[in-house]
């Protein structure tokens, strides 16, 4: 699948927009399929500065995305396979989930349990209480990162 | 339909974002049910301030829309006809359409044209070529509406 | 759009399923379209023989069938049109809709009116209270047509 | 779920109605929820007497059904989990397939493989070459069974 500039364009269009719904207050869960992959992310983080996101990967074996693409009923076949992987290449998240072997509600609540916890460390701490994927003070200073830890980082 | 105040402020983050996208060059075509009347325009104009917008209402019987609820097999019976007239009291449309005994299509047309005519309009006069429902330069001045005529008053 | 002999075997086949659900007591709406045109309901009319059949022409307009196609978003453009009036080329039906100008729920009365008449007629003569669309005993005598009236003549 | 008399009657027209698709030689997948348990499976053995059919009892885990139903948006929740078990209640089927932990496409492959080994049998014996799930010949004869082995009792 090859990208052109309307598409680029309109996809600026639309992660400009998504933020300003964030920063307005307004939590917001987006369902992207990264196209390009760690450049994808690259104009998402840029987009959405200043305000905290929980970046969740969400996997699935190729072949097993393609059985699925069939048994839907209502999909293009072939789309999901060749996209397995490269969605995910040079993207770190905060959270993966792979739908391989998990149920959706399994996955939901691994991403839920996330956000519970990362809302009740930042309520201790000094940032005040938003939880993730909402609007949130600018990332300032070093002590961000390392209230999170590692594999958490600070978006 | 009663709406509380978590849906007002969800309602205000959604325009803002449906602004910035607008504002950073996306034609966006926005389909909406005005539940407060003027009040929901006004609160859509004054977030959409600086961007042209095209106002089309979109009428039809309340009658015919019950029936049609019914016809779709997987809408809530109910909730069309009470809404038929409130949804466009007050509020006066830049078009209107109305799919009572027009087709989907041919309403869809007639808003076309309107678009297409706005847009040469605009770019045989001074304010550039942008057709409408884009972004576009800050409603400035007292010329505007009177470049524009009757019944399309300067949004 | 051609049919092969495969076709014709599955479609004989789901005719006398139906015919034997209706036999079986249960009152059958099937909703078809004759891509054979007479020929389509010839074989329809074979298999059923012996239930009583309320025949209905749905019509609508090839231009308008084609706007509908693509105001509906998820059917294959260029189907509805050409098959607008070949699908009823020398089939007389007992009543007609035309959902050119028509909304679905005007038409679906104008049926139910029909059949609520008919079986007010059959439970007032001799055939026994069954209405239409369901089992009923064979035609049989001279008696059933005139009693029908004219454009209502075949079952 | 409560079931009354017109439900057991409009069911009864409807196997009806398959049997006579699948003796006019149709290949039927039928895909139904034995609300009744084993006295469901009994009704429809008994009016499909004759016919060659697999009887594929498709598992889910409640749990599972029911987190599955939340995801997919268009359920009525609790509908799944309770029904989880009793429907195959008192059922042997001739093969099993468990949504649980196995992918649509598995189990689809699982019982592809089931169809076509039981038509190579059949067609290396004596009773015709018809695959399953279409018409066939009377079960007859102490031959059958001990051509299917165990686990594989009931068509």
């Amino acid at each position: 699948m090859a990208v052109g500039p309307e598409f680029r364009r309109l996809e600026a269009a639309w992660i400009e927009g998504v933020a300003a719904m964030a920063r307005a207050g307004a939590q917001v869960v987006v369902d992207e399929v990264f196209l390009g992959g760690a450049d994808s992310r690259r104009r998402r983080r840029r987009a959405l500065g200043g305000l905290r996101v929980l970046w969740v990967g969400v996997r699935c074996d190729g072949a097993v995305a393609a059985g699925r693409e069939v048994a839907r009923g209502d999909r293009i076949a072939g789309m999901a396979a060749p996209r397995a992987d490269p969605v995910h290449r040079g993207v770190v998240h905060d959270l993966e989930v792979d739908t391989t072997h998990s149920e959706s509600m399994g996955c939901a609540r691994a991403i839920a349990v996330h956000v519970v916890r990362s809302a009740a460390r930042l309520s201790a701490g000094f940032e005040g209480g938003s939880p993730e994927c909402g609007p949130g003070s600018p990332r300032s200073g070093p002590a961000a990162p390392s209230r999170r830890g590692p594999g958490h980082s600070s978006r």
